[in-house]
This record gives C-alpha cells, sequence and structure tokens, in this order.
C-alpha cells in the first residue's frame, strides 16, 4: 500500500477532470480494498430481528430521560442525533453532575463496530445500551426500576407487546435493549466517501482524493478500515510513542480492563471515523479539540511519523468526507407517567 | 354561570345520542362564553413576524445544548416536546446539579399565554427565552457567551441571516430570542376539548362532558378561561384557604418578588391547563403528582369548596380532554462546533 500515493492520484484527477462517470479508478480500487460502503438497507443484528414496531418502540426509549433514575438523562443526552450522534464534550456529565470515564462515542452507524465501548466490552448494541442506564455516573439506574417505570405506562407495555409479538412476557429489561439497539441500527448517515466508493467521481474533492491516498499511504488505514473507517480491531494507543499523560491518562488502562493481560494495557478499539469532523472533542480522553491535532497525535503515536502541515491537511480533509447524511428523525411523544410511575430521584448513592 | 350542570347535561346527552352533528348545544354555547379553541394557524405574536426561515433556526436553537455553559442543557431539556413540554420533575434540575425554584411549565401553547413563567414577570416568549439561558441555576450562560458560540458556526450565522433578512447585524441575543418565539409559537396541540368547540359532539366523552359542566358550574373557569384555559389572569393561590407549606413554600411570595406590593404576596398567573393530564407533577412547587388531588386542592384552597370524589373524577376526565396532538417536529441537525466555538464549562459559580 506504500507509495501509491503519485500514481494514483494522476490518474484520479485526469478523470476526474474529464467528468466521466464510473470508469475504473486506481485510487477507487485500492480504496475498495481497504473500505466498504455503507449498506443501502439497515443492517441485521445477531439474535435480534429489526420490525418497524420496534424501531418505533427503540425510538422512544432512546428519547426517554424516564430510563434515568434523575428523570434528566436519555440515552440522546450523551449520544445527541442533533449533535454528530456524541454530545461534543470531552466526557459526559451525568447523575449527579459526576464525570464519566471517558468520551462519548457517536451513535451513529455504530451497529457495523465489531464491538461496543472504547474498550469493546459489549458485544453489541443490545448489550451495550444496559450499561448507561445502570452507570452510577450516567442514569444511576436499576433494571428493576427501570421496567417498573416501563409497566407503569400501558401505551409501553402495548408497544413492547407489538414489538416483540408471541413472547410470553415481552417486557422485558433484554427486550427493552434489543428495542434501542433496532432504533440505533437505522442511524446510518451516508457520507461524500461511500458515493465516491460507490463510483461518483466527483463526490470527494481534490484535496479529499490526496488525503485518502494519504490516508492508505501512510498507514492509517491499517487500523482504520472497513465500513466504519475504524471499530473493529484493539490497538495500542501509543505503539510507537505514548502521548502525553493528559491526553493518554494513566490510570485508565483501556481493555486491560476487561482482559486483565498485560499486553491489553492502554489498547483501545480503534475509532470508527466516520462522522469524526463533527464529534470533537478526540480521543478515549476526550481532551484533544482540533482534528488536525488529533491526526498529528496519531502519526507520531501510532505511525512513528512527524506528519507535515500539509498532509495533516490533506488527511483532515478526506476526513471531513466522512460526515455522513443523518436520517430523518420524528421526535417522538412518549407515554405520560401514572399514579404507578416510580419517582425520580435526584441523590446521588454513593458505594 | 352556576347550577347549569343540570340543565345543560340533559340536553347535550340527547343530541350526543341522537348522533346529531353541529346542532345548537346548551353545553358548547355555555363552554364558548368562556372558552376559545386554539387556532387553526399559527398565532402571529408582538414585534416578531414568524416566517419558516425563522421557526428553522428557532427549531435548532430549541435543542441546541451549546446555549448551556456546560453543553448538557437545552430549552427542550426541560420543556421537552416527549413529555408535554415540560420535564416531569417538581423542579428542573440544571446546571451542577442545582434545582431550580418552580416547576417547569409547558411549552405548548404558550405562545397564547398573557405573559410568561409563574409570576408572569416575562411579557411574552421572546423576553422569557432569555431567562433560563442566563439564570446560574438552569443554563448558567452569558449572552456574550451564547453570541461568540452562535458566531463560531458559519452555519448558525448563515440561518440568522437568513431567517432576519436585511438586517446590518442579524445575529444578536435578542434575534435569537426571537427565532426561539417563532418556532415555540407552532407548538400548538389541538386537543379533544377543542373539537367538541369546533362543533364535534363525540369529541368528548359523556364523563367529560359531565366534568366541563362542573369546570363551568363550580367556578373553576372563572380562573381557568379562555383559549389556553388559564394563563392570563394572577390570582392568590390560597384565595379562601392557604394549602400547606409543602405545596405552598413560605419563601417563594411569586408575583410579590415582581410587582412589590403586598397584594401580591402568594399570587401566581393561573395554570394555563392545558395537556395539564400530561404534565405531573402540579403547582408551582411541583410537589402534587395525581391529578385528581391537585384538583381537591384547588377546590378548597381557591373556591372554598370541598368537591367529592365523583366531581373530582368528573373534573379530571374533562382535564383529560384537554391533552392534545403534538405537531411532528423533525429533530434537527445543529451545526458544528470550530475552533472557534467556547469550551463547554461544568464548573459552578457561586455569586
Amino acid at each position: 500500500m506504500k507509495k501509491i500515493l503519485g500514481v494514483l492520484l494522476a490518474s484520479a484527477f485526469a478523470m476526474s477532470a474529464a467528468g466521466s462517470p464510473t470508469l475504473a479508478d486506481p485510487l477507487r480500487d485500492a480504496a475498495l480494498e481497504v473500505f466498504k460502503p455503507l449498506p443501502s438497507t439497515i443492517p441485521a443484528v445477531k439474535n435480534n430481528r429489526i420490525t418497524p414496531e420496534k424501531i418505533d418502540l427503540g425510538k422512544a426509549l432512546f428519547f426517554d430521560p424516564r430510563l434515568s433514575a434523575s428523570g434528566v438523562f436519555s440515552c440522546n443526552s450523551c449520544h445527541n442525533l442533533a449533535t454528530g450522534g456524541d454530545d461534543n464534550l470531552p466526557t459526559s456529565i451525568g447523575h449527579g453532575w459526576q464525570r464519566g470515564p471517558r468520551n462519548s462515542p457517536t451513535v451513529f452507524n455504530s451497529v457495523l463496530n465489531e464491538a461496543q465501548f472504547w474498550d469493546g466490552r459489549a458485544a453489541d448494541l443490545k448489550e451495550q445500551a444496559k450499561g448507561p442506564i445502570q452507570a452510577g455516573v450516567e442514569m444511576a439506574n436499576t433494571p428493576p426500576v427501570v421496567m417498573a417505570t416501563i409497566k407503569s405506562m400501558p401505551q409501553y407495555v402495548d408497544w413492547f407487546k407489538k414489538a416483540f409479538p408471541g413472547e410470553k412476557d415481552p417486557v422485558t429489561f433484554d427486550n427493552l435493549a434489543k428495542a434501542i439497539e433496532a432504533f440505533e441500527a437505522t442511524l446510518i448517515t451516508p457520507a461524500p466517501f461511500d458515493a465516491f466508493l460507490n463510483g461518483d467521481d466527483e463526490a470527494l474533492t481534490a484535496a479529499q482524493k490526496k488525503g485518502l491516498a494519504l490516508f492508505m499511504d501512510k498507514g492509517c488505514s491499517a487500523c482504520h478500515s472497513g465500513v466504519n473507517v475504524g471499530g473493529h480491531g484493539y490497538y495500542p494507543f501509543g505503539v510507537i510513542e505514548k502521548p502525553g499523560a493528559e491526553i493518554l491518562p494513566p490510570d485508565d488502562k483501556g481493555r486491560y480492563e476487561v482482559t486483565k493481560t498485560a499486553d491489553d494495557e492502554y489498547v483501545y478499539r480503534a475509532s470508527p471515523l466516520r462522522n469524526i469532523a463533527v464529534t470533537a472533542p478526540y480521543f478515549h480522553s476526550g481532551m484533544v479539540w482540533d482534528l488536525q491535532v488529533a491526526v498529528a497525535i496519531m502519526g507520531t503515536s501510532q505511525l512513528g511519523e512527524e506528519l507535515n502541515k500539509e498532509e495533516v491537511r490533506l488527511i483532515t480533509a478526506f476526513l471531513e468526507s466522512l460526515t455522513g447524511t443523518v436520517p430523518p428523525v420524528t421526535y417522538p411523544v412518549l407515554p405520560p407517567e401514572t399514579a404507578k410511575t416510580p419517582r425520580p430521584t435526584s441523590e446521588v448513592i454513593k458505594k
């Protein structure tokens, strides 16, 4: 893959200038060996057939702040569909104004990640969805209280029955997580890069094409590849040179916490880079606000290469071509509480 | 208006049973002397011509958590369109996990209120919108930081220009508030009660019709009248008998804080009752969760009347006919931050 830049671009540019439609294109051909365009239909997920009823229920749950103990936070609070599918904070603020330990990843296209969370500790989104609901620094709730909340609202019970037809006991915490997963699976954001991969020569600017070639040439795509341009493998942060303690706090050992294997110290899932330009700040610590700075840090820490200013600019231009179109979402109207609905509590219980 | 119940209902029920469409109906006629159906078009507001561009900008701002210092709270956090236009909390939780002093009122139909806030201290929604943004216990921001935030995002600047064409300096805090007001003016929720007022005999159940007659007969409609079934006059809470200190905390003197007139101690704007059944908990203190309990308290405190269980049930049934249809709102996609965007701060500054 090394040093393909010059050869590829000469021909790519010639074709683009000529305005010819989907001819063979060496840059596209090389890219298609490494990346995949987003699918045009909702991705299937394991053990969770996606239906319109499940999607609608999942949307309601995703936006429902009553899943949190305080009644303040919904899934959408930290994975805000209006702001890139994340919260644009270094680390999220949750129950009792506590700070979460890591930067909130985007929900967009997350169904296509190999595993969920920065350390991959959840196999899929239905497993992931249960985490923040119960985390003391996030939604600080418990499955029994969540389910009492849901069961107190007849409209929700009806929606669960329709989303999980034929099940004897459809209103469960597992099904709640499955419904959320079904909605999240719809959050696919096709981007100019997909149009390019699909054959549209005009979808990327000249700078973005140069950036794409550099991204492959320099080796970024060794970790950030596939349909999500990342999100499917684990690598040490600082494989060549560890960044400073502010960016890589020594007390967060990443995947080591999951596997308890020394090799996994400071290992994280390679970030999926779709929508990266609209999801600052960067890294699991959320300590870098500028995408160009983040690209430069990746150069030194992961590639052992001091990227020059122009290279950083071009790679960043390519990354901007990963900003996709958010599917239209009609804001839900949620079932009203009843006398049986557990009351919200803002109290912080120290464990 | 007293004792019209028996006479009115006999004839109203006869007509309803006969299924006749819009004949003269004494209950409707009496109701139309006191109430008004919602308009079928967006209400005009003072000094703020409403245009599609202004509505779209206002929607983006309404949902933008970056109007708050922390980046956590948007207008929609406490006036959530998914949950009755309010937050279903006794009083709102804001910056630094602080509690606001009063229950968050619904944004739905609020454009039709005579004035805004529980004490009417804002003449209209464009004045109101500026309050929570700056309140230390809510969004804790300042107009200069808000405007620096907006101006840092070219897409917002463009939207302001389009929403306020011909203005030399369109990107102002005043215009931000006007855009929010324009969006909020679209949040009109026609309810079965409107259909009844407009001539549909079948829109209310028999119990709701009895409740409506009681609501007028007992004198509730002396304060809760007009298009919003309240929201346009100021009355002491406890005009006959003060409720307990939990419900009427002695240190919150209501409109007295605005007018500094002794007569205004514990005076509040009569609550607009549209969507009241989906906006528990009740009263400015938010200390009552059950609508029937709230109705009974109003009977003793405002009317000097111990309503019996059946009367409370019927009046509550009528109030449920005020739950309206929320207009479909497509969740916005907000402009991404830039290097110039002020960074969020979770710090609580004590004054």
